[in-house]
C-alpha cells in the first residue's frame, strides 16, 4: 500500500500556526505550553483527526509499553481464556499486547528477532521453554520473560505454574475416594513439563497408597486423542475404572468415546481432567476438573514483568507455583447418578 | 522496572570498533558495507546477543508492519479460530499482530488512540462497526480497516462477511427438507448485523415457501442463552420441531437443554447453527452447521490491507460477501437415527 497515512504533528502545527515542538509539548504530560497555544493545537488536531504517535517516546525512553504474548493453539479453550484474561489485564495496566502465534513447527527462538525488533518490555509465553539454548537466548534480551507451566529457570526467565505434582497426587486420592480400583493416566505430548509432572504426581501417590501402577495411554492434549484412547481403554484387560486425563479437552474426547462404546460415567469409568474449561460444566459432560486459578497465575506474572519491586526476582528468574483447586462434578460423583441426564 | 534493556547498535559499534552507522548499514538490506566491517559487526552482535531494532524504520518509513486485530470474546471457539488463522497469515506476510481485546463495555472508538499510537498499518476487527460515528473516526486514521460480518461502509472502512441473508434462506430450505413443519429462530444480540441478516433471510424464505412465521427466541450467542431458550421452546404450544440457531455455541446449549427435557434430535427437534466450530463435530453433538469459509474471508481481508493493487478499493471501502457452505450432520439427519449414539 502506498500513500501517506496518519496525520502528523507537523500537519497539526501548520494548521494551528504554531511550532511542531508546541504540538509535541501539548501531548506530553507536565510539559509547559501556554493555554492559547494549547487551545489552537487541540482545535487543529480535532479538525484533522490527529492522534499522538507513541513510537518516538518508545525509542527515547527504552519503554515501548508493548508486551509480547506467545501462544500456540488458542483453539484449545484453556489458552483462549488465558489469552483473553492476559490481554485484558495488560491493557488495564497501560500495556499493549503483541501476539506471537507459534505453530508446533517452529520454536520460540525462531521468533526472537521479531519480539526484540519491536523492543517489547516483556515476554509472556503460554508455551513452556523446553531447551536451555532457548532459555539463554531469552536471557540475552535482558527483559523479563515468564512462561506458563514450565520448569526452566534462567537469568530473566521465570515460570509460573500450577503445582502439577501436587495436582497429580490429588487426582489419585480423589479417584480412589470416588470408588476407583484400577487406574489409568491419559497423557499429553511427551516433552510437556505439565504432562510429565501430573503423571509423576499421580503415579507416586498411587504407589504411596499401595495401589497398582496405572495404565498409561498416549495422547496430545486434543479431543481426538482422547476419543481414540477410548478404544484402547475398552480393550484393556482388566479394564481401568478410573482415569486421570492430562487436560479437559482429551477427557471430553475420552468420555464421548466411552459412551459410543456403551460405557457410562461414573458407574463404569470415573474420569477427571485439568484446566476447568467452560465446556467441562456443560450438561452433556459435567466433568470433574482441576482449576489452575488463572487469575492468580496472571497476577504473579504481571508482578514479575511490571512491578519495580519484583525487578531483582525477574532478573534472577524464579519458579512460582499456585495450588490447584479440585472442582467435583458428575464424572466422579456418586454411583447410580449417571452423567448426561438425558 | 528500571535499568537498561536490549543491547543497542552503539554497544555493538563500540565492541566492533566501528561507527554506529556501520552497524546500521550491516542490518539494512542493500546498504553498502565492506566485508571486513560486516564481519566485525556480526561477531560483536553475536557476542552481545544484539537484535536489530525495527522502531526507527517504522518511524521513518511510515510502515510499522504492525496490524491491529480487535476481538471481543475469544472464548467463543469461532473467534479463537479466526484469530489463530489471522495471526498465522499475518506473520507469514511479515506483519506482527497487536491484539486489541474489547469487552462489551466499551466500543472500538475507545481504543482508537492506542491503535493509532503505534501507527499500525491496518486494523482488522472481528467486531462489527455499529455506528457511523465510529466509522468516521476510523476513516480519519487513513489506514485500511476491515470488519468481519458487518454492514457499514465508509472511506477506508470495508466489511468482509459471510452471505448472511443467503445463509438464513438456506437454513429455511434445509430444515423444511429435513421434515420440519413448525419453525423457530434462536437469535443473537439485537444489534448484531449477522444475527439480523440471518433472521431476515430465514423469515423471508419461510414466507416465500408459504410456511408459518417462526417463533423467535432471544439469545446472545452464548451456550447459556441456548440452554435457557430450551425451556421456552419446550413450553411453546404448538412446539416448534425445527430451529435455526444464530450460532453453534447457542445451538449446543439448546441441544443440551432439550435433552435434559427428554427431547431428542432430530426426531423431536431438528437443529442447526452457524460457524461450524470444532465442537459441532464432537460425537456428543454432531450439529449441522454453516461453515463461513474463514480462509477465504481472511484471503480477501489480507488483500484489502496488504495488496497495493487493492489500494483504491481499500480507500473507498467495499462490502464483500463469501457464500456459506452447509455441513449436514446428525441434528438434521434422517429420522430414527438419534444423535449421541450412547
Amino acid at each position: 500500500m502506498t500513500g501517506k497515512r496518519y496525520v502528523s504533528s507537523t500537519d497539526v502545527a501548520r494548521l494551528a500556526g504554531v511550532s511542531q515542538s508546541a504540538v509535541s509539548r501539548t501531548y506530553t504530560e507536565g510539559a509547559s505550553v501556554s493555554p492559547t497555544t494549547r487551545e489552537k493545537v487541540l482545535a487543529a488536531a480535532r479538525a484533522l483527526g490527529y492522534r499522538p504517535n507513541f513510537l518516538p517516546q518508545a525509542l527515547m525512553s527504552s519503554r515501548s509499553h508493548l508486551v509480547a504474548v506467545a501462544v500456540g493453539g488458542i483453539t484449545n479453550p484453556f489458552y483462549a481464556s488465558v489469552l483473553e484474561q492476559f490481554a485484558t489485564a495488560l491493557q488495564e495496566a497501560g500495556q499493549q499486547v503483541v501476539l506471537i502465534q507459534i505453530d508446533n513447527d517452529y520454536a520460540l527462538d525462531a521468533v526472537l528477532d521479531r519480539i526484540a525488533g519491536y523492543r517489547v518490555d516483556a515476554l509472556v509465553s503460554s508455551l513452556a521453554v523446553l531447551s536451555t539454548e532457548t532459555a539463554h537466548a531469552l536471557s540475552d534480551l535482558r527483559i523479563p520473560v515468564v512462561c506458563f507451566n514450565g520448569r526452566i529457570r534462567a537469568a530473566w526467565v521465570s515460570c509460573v505454574s500450577m503445582d502439577n505434582l501436587q495436582a497429580g497426587a490429588m487426582a489419585a486420592d480423589h479417584l480412589r475416594e470416588a470408588g476407583g480400583r484400577r487406574f489409568a493416566f491419559l497423557g499429553g505430548p511427551p516433552d510437556s513439563p505439565a504432562s510429565q509432572d501430573r503423571q509423576a504426581g499421580f503415579e507416586h501417590q498411587l504407589q504411596r497408597l499401595r495401589l497398582p501402577k496405572p495404565l498409561v495411554l498416549p495422547g496430545d492434549f486434543s479431543y481426538e486423542a482422547g476419543h481414540a484412547a477410548a478404544t484402547r481403554l475398552v480393550a484393556a484387560d482388566p479394564r481401568p475404572d478410573a482415569v486421570a486425563c492430562v487436560n479437559d479437552l482429551s477427557a471430553l474426547g475420552l468420555l464421548d468415546g466411552l459412551r459410543r462404546a456403551g460405557l457410562r460415567s461414573p458407574d463404569d469409568v470415573r474420569l477427571l481432567g485439568y484446566d476447568n474449561i467452560g465446556i467441562a460444566a456443560w450438561s452433556a459432560y459435567e466433568l470433574t476438573s482441576f482449576d489452575q486459578n488463572v487469575p492468580e497465575m496472571i497476577r504473579r506474572t504481571l508482578r514479575l514483568i511490571l512491578d519495580d519491586n519484583a525487578a531483582d526476582e525477574a532478573r534472577q528468574g524464579v519458579l512460582e507455583t499456585v495450588p490447584a483447586r479440585l472442582v467435583i462434578r458428575c464424572t466422579t460423583g456418586r454411583a447410580g447418578a449417571p452423567c448426561l441426564g438425558i
